[in-house]
């Protein structure tokens, strides 16, 4: 029996099989993200993975739902898994955000999920960072917003020659569409076709812009141009002064797709061009008031970060440790009579804190001491009795060979101190 | 527009509402469960939340059907959202086995979804912590997991006065069974009697029990004698050598109401008897073998430990601690011409590991300082120009008053160092 299309396993290293993912990676990933998180005092959230599927085609239009997986419950209920945590994020924020100070910095790590007409590799399920601010007009959060985001991707070693934040704004495109076309109706192609632009030929792009009356050489003009907004000016100056500027250039070409963003909206890129992008985020004023019917009206701004991209990226740049069981030690039972106060000194080592394996049942001295080092175990930990008839610790380091031998009582301590 | 019925919304502290949960909370126990599992040298694994519906259907009869959300996706599958791990799990292992050493010690915090009538505060999903031992016949493993199970409780600082791990046999049932009954048809029925013996009248398992051609009082007279079995000695033994005997006993009301089950089985109860079951499991030596087609032999044992239950104990005991931002240091920005040396302050006190927050927006200084005690800073730090020009940070502690001015360079050493 198979896993479903689309879907992950995901075990411990060293991984099996190319076919599945590393469940040491992930958390390695989810540590990361949710460390930067917290460093910059945002707290933590979650909502339900299902949720009534009207909450997001309010959000998206009804045309969301062709790639949603989406059904009728046993309750008569229309629900779909959730394919985006921002309308569960302004629904719950909606709800309380009265018992909250603004600005309100939350974050969350949902799996999402997309039911896309099945292609090679082509997952339906991936992990995402969200990192949301409410409640502040002014752009220093949307500064902050980025500052967390390349402080995430430089956690794991991504420098400047690695990853750009391609900052670009709403608010500018939306100003040179209003000095060239007075029918605000075309703005959402408009917006649809420079969303295209690096993906598709010039000739196309050329041609559905003089079709809705806009001139392919103007828009190029005003992309190399590149010339930052106020808004995007005082983001710029903000990001310098925390020593970030490498991290990010404006880049008009960037507009992101989704109908709901209002003014900054940014990009993040591997230097290379090697990938798709690694993150993307931006304002979205006017969601809560929409998600919530009306009844409350708070500014916001977020970015969504995946894993399976930056996994990718940090794989391809060697940057992904390698995992193992990072155990404390080994204990070697070589004597079974000593096999009683060994499972007291493993329950006490365990209770301190210490990561500590043993063979369940008896087993020949090198095949346990194999086992140790295979399972790449820091130390073996042995009870001997010595001469007096005394419980005594032998612990032997795997990497130096350095012994210790030690009271029982000591070893918790000794292993303690050392601890990888 | 509300979450569908029995899902739950989880925010941070302090919560806004008597209908929502903590996110801080539901972060603190996956720790706890996460430290412990890896103490015992047990290694994370996850699977999909969706998975055809007939890996659930194969392990426990096409009547599951009846509690599950299953659905038929858009590639007409039938799927379902998974109600409990193991059938993933032991799809998993049977995948890869070959390429693990055994024993196998595996674990998981998936979320779980039943689709249950819904009665007022039932929920349909929940999160599980579940470890699982893989190719070892020896009780040394059904010890190991029991342990495990004590000591993750213990962790939360509930001890042998909050709970019992009751202990029992399937195989102790199956021989009472086979030496009053040769018709192996009825063991099913029979188990599933004794199972509810402690919820149903005494009348009516006394009735049902007659019609099956079963004593009730030979039944009663076993379960109070409660002799263990060979193998439940050795696990009493080797609980007793780790110290953990007074969180054991033999009680054979538990027999588990799954049919799967194959050995030694237990359940996690409080003692005071207010709580369904905390925790429940067992060996399910035929499971891998059924879920593979055969093709794979291996004996299983393991147990899952409910978010929901553990919480509502650790509640009922005081034994939740109070959780909110855990900033290490709110930054005071009271002279405006020195917002940007403060950006550069927090990024590179972030960048040491240090949480810090700060207004993102000019503001007055008593309102600055009331919002760094609102969200428990444990700190403020302000950047200062002393008489010489050179710009210092002052450093108050928020509990003792205490405050030190030092070169900018030297204060994310000291943060660190009283680091909470």
């Amino acid at each position: 029996m198979d896993r479903l299309p689309g879907f992950r396993d995901f075990y411990p290293e060293p991984l099996p099989h190319p076919d599945v993912w590393s469940a040491d990676a992930r958390q390695y990933i989810f540590n990361k993200w949710r460390s930067m998180a917290q460093r910059y005092g945002f707290r933590e959230y979650d909502g339900p993975p299902l949720e009534p599927l009207e909450l997001f085609t309010t959000k998206s239009g009804e045309e969301i739902v062709g790639q949603l997986y989406n059904f009728i419950d046993k309750g008569q209920r229309e629900i779909a898994l959730r394919p985006e945590m921002t309308p569960t994020l302004a629904r719950m924020v909606a709800a309380h955000e009265r018992n909250y100070k603004k600005p309100i910095k939350w974050f969350a790590l949902p799996q999402l999920f997309r039911y896309e007409r099945q292609q090679k590799g082509r997952l339906r399920e991936h992990f995402q960072f969200n990192a949301d601010i409410f409640g502040e007009t002014d752009v220093a959060a949307d500064a902050e917003l980025v500052a967390l985001l390349i402080d995430t991707l430089r956690s794991f070693g991504l420098t400047a020659k690695d990853f750009i934040i391609r900052l670009s704004s709403r608010n500018a495109w939306q100003d040179f569409f209003n000095q060239r076309c007075s029918d605000e109706s075309k703005a959402y192609e408009f917006y649809q076709i420079i969303d295209k632009l690096e993906r598709e030929q010039p000739a196309v792009s050329q041609d559905k812009l003089a079709k809705l009356g806009f001139s392919f050489d103007e828009i190029t003009a005003f992309i190399n141009a590149g010339q930052p907004t106020a808004e995007l000016d005082l983001i710029l100056k903000n990001l310098a002064a925390r020593g970030l500027s490498d991290f990010v250039k404006v880049d008009y070409q960037v507009i992101r797709g989704l109908a709901y963003y209002t003014g900054v909206v940014f990009e993040a890129f591997d230097q290379q061009g090697e990938f798709r992008a690694i993150a993307g985020g931006g304002r979205y004023d006017n969601l809560v008031k929409l998600i919530s019917g009306g009844k409350v009206n708070l500014p916001a701004l977020g970015f969504g970060l995946g894993d399976v991209v930056l996994l990718e990226l940090l794989k391809a740049r060697g940057l992904l440790p390698k995992f193992d069981a990072a155990l404390d030690a080994f204990c070697l039972i070589e004597d079974e009579s000593l096999r009683g106060e060994s499972l007291k000194l493993i329950t006490d080592l365990r209770t301190a804190g210490l990561a500590i394996d043993y063979s369940l049942t008896p087993a020949k001295p090198d095949k346990q001491f194999k086992r140790a080092q295979e399972i790449k175990a820091a130390r073996t930990i042995k009870i001997e009795r010595n001469a007096s008839g005394e419980l005594t610790a032998r612990i032997k380091d795997l990497r130096t060979r350095e012994e210790n031998v030690l009271p029982l009582t000591e070893a918790a301590e000794l292993l303690a101190k050392g601890a990888r």
